[in-house]
């Protein structure tokens, strides 16, 4: 089996005006999907954040990648790490802090689509040449989010993941307490989840803790709690918030931005600290095993290096008593699946994993969007990843890409045009 | 694919009377075999060191392993699990304290031979199960060590690896440096190698000095050299040896026990430590990062827990900083494949393995032994481990096993049968 054609196409995915720390999220979301073409016929998907120097990287690589046979994965990293260097190099290293080396970034997506080859090819799905099977329904948990009206950008070829009661709920604004408990209504009732988290460092902060304490009225403490202010709090801000969550949150993520910040806040409060903010490469682990920054890492294959890397990652955080959970960014099908067949095979991975699939309004998969019932996609038994492209619904999300003119994600920029004198700040609170 | 039979086979293997820290190796080594059986007619061969609880643990174990999926490695582990416990319990833990929980022991038996029967079921090498190919050719250093005259029990069925000059250095004494230094000719001769591992902790800490010496003069600077007294030596013996081999040694294997002492001296000295008694499991992990025990662990999937638990070993040592080499004890060939492909799908792994393979006098596979080239094992291309077991070999090792009569290695009994008044010291010069 070998690799005779790579396919790179960037697509925009509808996506609402999500508010975050950074601002607003755009109409279409950015995502850049990978098909690598084998001598047998096959096509294996990969799928990773949009944006120009990871677009341009991959085009830059097809000619290393041709001639290349999927199993081995070590030989195309080398190549990769040959061409682009390591990470260390400035051209290369993500602007933003907590993302990490483009190199691991780039390699994930070509990874994916080696596992979805050799699945394919072996016959099994990519969760069995993973280790196997440790679940077989992968719970995610519910992602709130502060917004405004409406449900973004449509390119119009299915609505993902179809759900008729979250359809309405999904365009409406929220921005305040009851508008959270609402929109949680309308996600859980659709998709059956059994966890929440809130993305917070938007509003004031006693609001969004108003928010998380108005979800365990309205939920019960049946439902673990999670929220996210992206870094965005002071320490006193942080503590004093924390204070009001404690015996309230399954775990606060990233209240405090920094290793040290994180571990003298974490002293502070009696609750489990998780973090994709300063913990999110393996340059990163000897620090936080130095401070103790956080109980839980939300581990993502798209950042962390790929699946096999993300197993590893696995293994560092049951050495040193951290617990597993799973960041997302916005994303179509391809990641869902990867994900969830990484998630089914990663025995530490205790915590449900985040998603924004329900936001998304498109996918790209033939027979539609993936499921998730009881707030759990069911890993698939189809060999490879289990899904197939549907290149009709790829060609319109890459001419969205092209109309919408957008090629690196900028939520500052979307948030001026609401607000004009609204301005990122790392620290608001 | 489905796991129908499970045969579980003590065997004894030819050893010569080579001398450590715990004594005199027997005139056999015991090992044991596991063949597992599929539906399909596939066998997938496992090995790891013999002895008593690890036999019956395996044999207890067939009933969980029927009806098993080799794919489904993280479903069998978790059987064997809730079967024994996880290692936490004092009845499997092992009684030395540089070997793991015994289901690390057990399971990587297992594992390795699910392994086979992967590769076998999907036509591709065990190295390609695990990342792939990152060096066709394994390089193994030569093995050296005092010994007294012969070359042990043997079986007839053949010689391994057979190598003319070899055979007849094999069998002569060597207890001074010139003796040693004809030992590595007779070995390097024969398998080329191109590094040297001296085995010490017996005799005279200065003559074992001598004897590194005159390897450098025999063999030049080209050749790296090692010495492992197996923490035999005080902090003040070792100190003083180990500033005699400044500027000699490739590294410094386990001068002295325990974390803290070899954290201690290795402040003192300019030199790599290496271990394979300090920090032997993912629970040492952190008391060797706090400490800085070491600067290369010698890893074994045999007690680390298999061939994917090794892989993750690989990028926690490369995440602190440390480099990995590989431990072996007295082998058949079952392991030197496992260990071939291991290594040859480990890019962290920079070190020539250990390996007593051309001490063995017998083994066990079809088309005899395998080759040792320009000091390196060339990892097959051949579906799974890419060997096939001679039952008729097997069967003669299993009645060797019964008619020899141990059940658990002890060097010191078998020391004594020499030296009635020798006794096992921990720490001795
Ligand atoms: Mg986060
Ligand atoms: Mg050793």
């Amino acid at each position: 089996m070998k690799i005779i054609e790579m396919r790179v196409t960037p697509i925009a995915i509808g996506d609402p005006p999500l508010l975050n720390a950074a601002g607003l999220h755009a109409p279409f979301a950015l995502r850049t999907i990978v098909e690598l073409v084998t001598d047998d016929g096959r096509v294996g998907l990969g799928e990773i954040p949009g944006g120009k120097v990871t677009l341009q990287m991959l085009r830059d690589a097809i000619p290393d990648l041709i001639g290349c046979d999927p199993f081995q994965l070590n030989q195309i990293k080398q190549t990769l790490i040959n061409h682009f260097g390591d990470g260390g190099t400035s051209e290369f290293k993500n602007t933003r802090p907590w993302e990490t080396a483009r190199i691991n970034h780039v390699y994930s997506a070509i990874e994916v689509a080696c596992f979805d080859l050799m699945g394919q090819a072996v016959g099994r799905p990519v969760v069995d040449l993973l280790g196997g099977v440790v679940r077989e329904q992968v719970p995610y948990s519910a992602y709130l989010f502060f917004k405004y009206e409406g449900a973004g950008g449509e390119l119009g070829f299915g609505t993902a993941p179809a759900a008729t009661g979250w359809a309405a709920a999904r365009q409406r604004a929220a921005l305040d307490p009851a508008g959270i408990v609402a929109q949680a209504r309308g996600m859980v009732e659709a998709f059956g989840f059994e966890s929440i988290k809130l993305k917070a460092g938007i509003l004031d902060p006693d609001l969004e803790v108003d928010t998380i304490l108005a979800l365990r009225e309205a939920f019960g403490p049946d439902m673990p709690l999670r929220i996210d202010p992206n870094g965005a709090w002071t320490p006193e801000t942080a503590l004093r918030c924390g204070k009001r969550l404690e015996g309230v949150l399954e775990y606060y993520e990233d209240p405090v931005r920094g290793q040290d910040g994180m571990a003298q806040l974490r002293q502070q409060l009696a609750m489990p600290f998780a973090t994709n903010m300063c913990t999110t490469s393996y340059n990163d682990i000897p620090g936080s095993v130095a401070a103790h920054s956080e109980d839980i890492i939300l581990t993502d294959h798209h950042f962390w290096g790929g699946l096999r890397a993300t197993l590893e990652l696995s293994r560092v955080a049951s050495t040193f008593g951290r617990g597993l959970s799973m960041h997302s960014n916005s994303h179509a099908g391809i990641s869902l699946a990867a994900m969830t067949h990484l998630a089914a095979a990663t025995p530490a991975l205790t915590y449900a994993c985040d998603t924004h699939y329900p936001w998304q309004t498109d996918d790209l998969l033939v027979g539609g969007p993936m499921a998730i019932e009881g707030g759990c996609v069911r890993v698939s038994r189809e060999p490879g990843l289990g899904i197939t492209l549907n290149q009709h619904a790829l060609q319109r999300a890459h001419q969205a890409y092209l109309d919408f003119g957008l090629t690196d994600r900028d939520d500052e920029v979307e948030m001026r045009k609401v607000d004009a004198d609204w301005t990122f700040l790392p620290v608001r609170y």
